[in-house]
């Protein structure tokens, strides 16, 4: 038995993941990890995802700085979604805001409600 | 254009919502939605799921009681989750939990982190 035993990957091989900021509770992403991102997230501490497009395992902020450090990892009832706790570097965001999740529903439409930071 | 028109569903014609309580910030659950539980959420108030393994569009906590009273509904940058704030009334778990993500990782398990309640 492995830990990964208890997670259900996809038919991809997946599994999605939401970051959860540890200090201010919000929610900032929902991403995708492969059995290697999830590795490679315990065996360094900063969060891993599988890109979909890329088709390829990546560690989030590689490129932009905005890596997120992983204070827990955690599996839902029934093994088929992580939440990660994490302290996040600069914003979440690819648009440069702290949360992907800017957009509210109000009567019709959705509305931004986090603008990106400069 | 309509709401639904920003939404990624996908090739399923589904899309991953997260349940965030409000009061405390608890991620407690994530499931799926279909264009008629976005729709059914939106017109009555209470979060709307698909069940993929029955096939068919369920309110939460239509047998249980443990309704969940939205209060926002957000979408991600890229349109293909959504994030909803709710009022969970009861446990939000099948397992009488509060939150789905009752285990956490440490070492190379899972450790049950959340007792079901009696």
């Amino acid at each position: 038995m492995t830990l990964l035993d208890a997670v259900r990957f996809n038919d991809a091989g997946l599994v999605p993941a939401i970051a959860q900021e540890a200090e201010s509770g919000r929610v900032l992403m929902m991403a995708w990890m492969n059995a290697e991102a999830i590795n490679q997230t315990i065996a360094t501490g900063f969060a891993h995802y599988y890109s979909r497009s890329r088709r390829q395992q990546w560690q989030k902020g590689e490129s932009s700085g905005h890596v997120q450090r992983v204070r827990a990892i955690h599996l839902d009832c029934d093994g088929d979604t992580i939440l990660l706790t994490i302290d996040q570097t600069g914003p979440a965001c690819h648009t440069n805001r702290q949360s992907c999740f800017y957009r509210r529903l109000e009567g019709d439409g959705w509305v931004t409600i986090e603008e990106p930071v400069a």
